[in-house]
């Protein structure tokens, strides 16, 4: 309907987001190679990865049509960061973990935007929060469900915590006045440093396991 | 948006509904048993189980937000039994059907109160007991989805028959002019008997088997 | 809430397009065999199979409620469908090949419906593209998510591409000012005979090989 961008105030957090999803798309990417799919079946599960949390987030709250469908730049990004990433994956061999930090960065980033969101609708604090981990994570469970796995984060280290965590901070310091890029800001970074934690600590909640 | 609880009116429906959700939560939180989930994992699925068949709903009829965004109270209660559930259900060796009869009594009453909200927005008989059998029957389609199975209901037993037959029954009693507390009480009757006995005499529809 | 037909003045399009929601229905029950399921199951994942697509084309587009809820007989074709097929399906042992051109026609007339849809909103040519590729292959993505597979198209022959090839040249036609009705008409037919082209020399995208 509107072709002007959704943060048209905000364009680092523009880039960012772009950015964000660009990552979310790569990596999704990189781990279609266990799964024997075409380029197409690839270009979609990473664009559904980098976009499916904020669509679900938009359609939970009634913001419809889903932000992409005014600013197609979103699937462009991801679609073109799924081709490269198909054709030069293979010759470029990145050390395992170099998707770690970016990765961690999105996460930070779209819990922040999604709670942002949600926070200018009026709703309550709880809901907010649950709409900035959707946002962050949501992208990685359909993903999975795609792939016909198990969602990744039911299953590891401290991911949907990190965010929650994060979503909750930055409702606290927005809550007791502080400026909203300053909130946001210190929210992504220990969002960022927990999520980073976990992964070097091994730190996890408490497991279910079979006939325990 | 707006804060007040979606049934102003009907408080022992809206306890009732809180207690569906809480069951929901609480047997997916048993099944979760056979996989290896953490527990964030375990309350996601949890909640999703128990709001998924409303929320699912309230997306196809357009009623955005979906409704615990209004109220997250249900969100709260599907997390609470999912935790309890998490840390108690393993020192309390509940009976294997200690969770059949509660489990019924909620499909009957998500089953109602799907028909009657749709029934409210003027649709098609027919669409109002289809939405009836989703809200009552999806929060489990999303859970074995999550869980990488194929959807429990489609294999199992009389399950979303019962719910088709207790929404059509409601609507026919509403129709003939009955009061809607009186069709509602007598469909869920109907609805928990019919899945009693599909239970306790194995009675099931045709099934397709491969090869055959 | 209405209870007129979508497409009040395309009576053709309109009976296509509930032929194409019955062959889906069809195939649906036809691949069901593979898995144990009961009568309901297969009525369930058959319908969705033929209504899914245009479901989640309705919601991302905020077209609410979804198009069957004011035309409930779209459900109604899928499901007599569905029993139809499970009950003739193993006496009538038909060739193999038997629905591949009706499906192909299914995919390229939901492809224009649903390109066409996105049109009249003033969306982005390229969302109107990506909304005539969901209209015309998600239908089959939830079908394969309920069965519990990766979904086909993401692994098989050129099938979402032949959906994009068809619902691009509809849209370059309708801008090149052809009468909507002869762009539809050519951009099915380009569709089909992709479609059809791809299955006969079995041509194929690049395909992502585990350990390659």
């Amino acid at each position: 309907m509107r072709a002007q961008p959704v943060y048209p105030a905000m364009s680092l957090i523009y880039l960012l987001d772009l950015s964000a999803v660009a990552v979310c798309a790569i990596t999704a990417t990189l781990e279609a190679h266990r799964r024997e799919l075409d380029m197409f079946g690839v270009a979609v599960i990473a664009v559904i990865a980098g976009i499916g949390g904020g669509t679900v987030r938009d359609i939970l709250l009634g913001r419809l049509p889903v932000y992409w469908v005014h600013d197609p730049i979103y699937v462009v990004v991801g679609i073109a960061a799924a081709i490269c990433t198909f054709y030069l994956g293979r010759k470029l061999s990145l050390p395992k973990n170099f998707f770690l930090l970016p990765d961690a960065i999105g996460l930070a980033l779209f819990t922040v935007i999604g709670t942002s969101i949600a926070m200018s609708l009026q709703v309550h604090w709880f809901i907010a929060a649950l709409m900035g981990v959707i946002t962050g994570v949501f992208g990685g469970v359909i993903r999975d469900i795609l792939c016909n796995e198990v969602p990744l984060i039911f299953r590891t280290d401290i991911y949907a915590t990190a965010s929650l965590i994060g979503a909750l901070l930055f409702i606290a310091l927005d809550s007791l006045g502080m400026a909203h890029n300053a909130a946001m800001i210190i929210a992504m970074i220990v969002t960022v440093l927990i999520r980073l934690a976990a992964i070097r600590w091994h730190i996890h909640l408490p497991r279910l396991r079979a006939h325990e």
